[in-house]
């Protein structure tokens, strides 16, 4: 039974579980015990699949970070004016946090303690950048607001984006459909709450 | 001059040091032992001006509560078209936030776990909600975009203006002021990115 039980596990189910209880307790605060338990394998049978958490957190936060700049990469972020490339990487950015939340809610709480914790932030900040400097193409078109600071509005821009991981849930039947979060995102930050006179 | 040291001591000060502490361990993660280090007093001098931990928590997130619904009595905010209350209250919560920083920073982070942490986080909503029922009444007079969901739309708002507390800094002579701030989450929020058409 423990066999058959650990021969289920794989580096993809493990790593879900690692999210979790990372999301939960706090990276610094989950120990491979905590892992175990969660995971209801032996420690043994962890390393049997990776050298330890940090590891664990390295794939959890690369396939936060793929998401993210594999939108880039995207027709739609490569071609057209630079308003609507930014208006499509925001629209996609909201759409891979929502599908990957757990992932991407890690991605955004890793504080820099370990050397992948740093990597991560750096890879992080290196996406924030390509958005700015998109947004700084827009504004050069003449197709931003004059009187907004570009890096101003971008930190405003994810922290509206970035916000979703604290109340989004993705339960179906209650809340609200991935491609309405999408919409009002991208309304509200580029058309605002006004009516438009 | 440990007698001295520990008499230039004032609820205030004592307050100041413990939501500094609060905000760095996080509120579970600290004990007294932790705020007497921080302080550099002894624990039963902490014990003379407060009965403990929680009553320190609930006197700063008080503090943030206070300055936060104060805003909702200002002329500003009782006075006039909908719409333009939302934009007072809107821009009065980011000066608030910036002008209390550590202390919503900690009402921000509070998750539940004792009696005045789930009053903190119900008193929060509270004020999520009286926000959300101006910008009802806004979109009723037909001022705001009817394409937007008012609940998501103020959860969005919401978290833009939260998000503040992760990266504004109020380092003098570094980084943009507090009006400069409040008049581009103004800006943002209600006409959006996109120069007017």
């Amino acid at each position: 039974m423990t066999t058959a039980r650990r021969d289920t596990y794989t580096p993809e189910t493990l790593l879900s579980v690692a999210v979790r209880v990372f999301n939960e307790r706090g990276y610094d605060g989950t120990s491979m015990e905590h892992l175990s338990k969660a995971a209801g394998i032996s420690k043994s049978s962890i390393y049997h699949h990776v050298s330890g958490k940090e590891e664990l957190l390295r794939r959890a936060v690369s396939r936060a970070l793929d998401g993210l700049f594999g939108i880039l990469d995207e027709p739609g972020a490569t071609r057209g004016r630079a308003l609507e490339r930014v208006e499509y990487v925001t629209r996609r950015t909201v759409e891979v946090l929502m599908a990957e939340l757990p992932y991407v809610t890690l991605l955004l709480r890793v504080r820099g303690n370990t050397r992948t914790e740093r990597w991560a932030m750096e890879r992080r900040r290196d996406f924030d950048h390509r958005v700015a400097d998109l947004l700084k193409a827009a504004a050069a078109d003449g197709d931003l607001r004059a009187d907004l600071d570009t890096r101003l509005a971008t930190r405003l821009l994810f922290g509206m984006v970035n916000s979703l991981v604290e109340w989004y849930r993705p339960q179906v039947g209650t809340g609200y459909d991935r491609q309405q979060v999408a919409d009002a995102v991208v309304r509200l930050a580029f058309d605002g709450l006004r009516t438009a006179p």
